[in-house]
């Protein structure tokens, strides 16, 4: 496995290994690699010839008041999983590389990024867009494999990809999970001992949710009740929001007559649990 | 000569051929083809091994009080224009295809945008900014072609390559005149006998401009009190800006200690005029 620092010589690789045909594929991440990432890597491994995993905390998407500082940074324990996981290149950009002096070009998406994380986080669905489409740039990959975890960033990159013609097929895999149905995140690390016995709540709120619709269920606001529910057994637990949504648009759907997503954030303690579940006709 | 409606189409043609190691090349125009088209076109015809064309006029960048719907489209006249002139595909996408349902995304590059046409005209740089990169991630060049006529625009496009790591290298030419001075544009054609007889005033006071500068006057004041001078003469004119910048950034300089442009934007009867002229050090 390389290891590649500057964006320059990433794209001659990627180049070369195009003009032979090579199909190539990129998982990007933050680092602080988990199982949740390790599928990304293995899907990716069996949609491409040549697989990248880029390895970027990107600080355009913290808000001044985040994680950024404190945020996990396990390289070494991340190239080794690489390495085990069958990447040919590890991605390692510095921050000096990918916003360099002058730097000012922003991508938004701005009906996708407008709700749920995007109303309390304001730049952050910029700072992804914006970071998603220049790595894109570097790599120039055929597939990249996103988590649907982050269910929000993975139909905000689609349409992106889309709008600007990027030429990069989307895939988003399934959220791994703890036994206990806690979705895995680099974030849980800062659950305390109670917090993280009671973590997976928000899941089965969402789940709740998911069998009320499977069994017939089509209103909203009665699902929102039944995952509302669910949580206020928890008092622990801070509600930011849970939402019934369309699968594509993420607009709050009133009646559920087509693929639903539902959207949790909850605050538990000083961190901030996100998960969902889609719902009902049409998986994609 | 190939003409090609679809994006997706386009694609094909082109990956096809990047896979063979052929050297594409773009010119993006709205149409209204002249002779400073033609000499883009001869430009990127020497630099490239298959040559693009793409004709479209692009809504988003127009505000709604400007000329959108008598904007010239002389379609067929064009096509023989570009097929004299060895161009490989015409590449002609409808605004459907090009902005279709759903479509939100929003490229901008806002410090370059904020001044001169970005002052009067607000949507006008994140439109074109936008539909850039569609065309780059269409097309797929390996080099694109613009003229030095629409400076702003010049300087936004190699900031935006830069900044989104599009790996298109962009070319500037200078700028085709009438042999009077005036800077060919399809808008020429909207001009009055007696407005096309003054218009070229503008180019004067921007060399005006140029020539104290190359002189040694370094105080823009004066820089600029000389273009007004020039322009006062004729009282048809009406000045929107008389400009003496940094060349890159696009910022106002008060001492002239690096390459500048002289930007230039009057407003003749319903014509509004653009020039700009670079003066002092380092051409680029």
């Amino acid at each position: 496995m390389r290891t590649i620092r500057s964006p320059q010589a990433m794209t001659v690789w990627s180049e070369r290994l195009r003009r032979e045909g090579v199909k190539i594929g990129l998982v990007p991440t933050m680092g602080a690699l988990h199982d949740g990432h390790r599928t990304l890597i293995r899907s990716a491994r069996l949609k491409s010839d040549a697989l990248v995993v880029s390895i970027f905390v990107n600080p355009t998407q913290f808000a001044p008041t985040e994680d950024l500082a404190k945020y996990p940074r396990p390289i070494r324990k991340d190239r080794v999983l690489c390495k085990e996981a069958g990447v040919d290149v590890c991605f390692e950009p510095t921050v000096a590389a990918m916003y360099p002096e002058g730097f000012q070009t922003v991508v938004t998406v701005p009906s996708i990024a407008r709700r749920w994380e995007g109303h309390t986080r304001p730049q952050h669905f910029s700072g992804v867009a914006t970071v998603v489409t220049k790595l894109f740039g570097m790599v120039r990959p055929h597939i990249a494999v996103f988590g649907q975890k982050d269910y929000q960033q993975s139909a905000l990159v689609r349409q992106l990809v889309k709008d600007l013609n990027l030429d990069v097929e989307i895939l988003v895999r399934p959220t791994v999970r703890e036994r206990d149905g806690l979705a895995m995140s680099s974030r849980n690390i800062y659950l305390s001992t109670e917090e993280r016995r009671i973590a997976p709540i928000l899941f089965h709120a969402l789940e709740a949710g998911r069998r009320a619709i499977e069994a017939g269920l089509t209103e909203a606001e009665s699902v929102q009740a039944i995952m509302h529910k669910v949580i206020a057994g928890a008092p622990m637990m801070e509600i930011e929001y849970l939402a019934v949504c369309d699968s594509r648009t993420l607009e709050p759907l009133m009646k559920i007559d087509r693929q639903a997503v539902l959207l949790g954030a909850i605050r538990l303690g000083s961190v901030r649990l996100l998960d969902n579940v889609l719902a009902g006709r049409k998986k994609r």
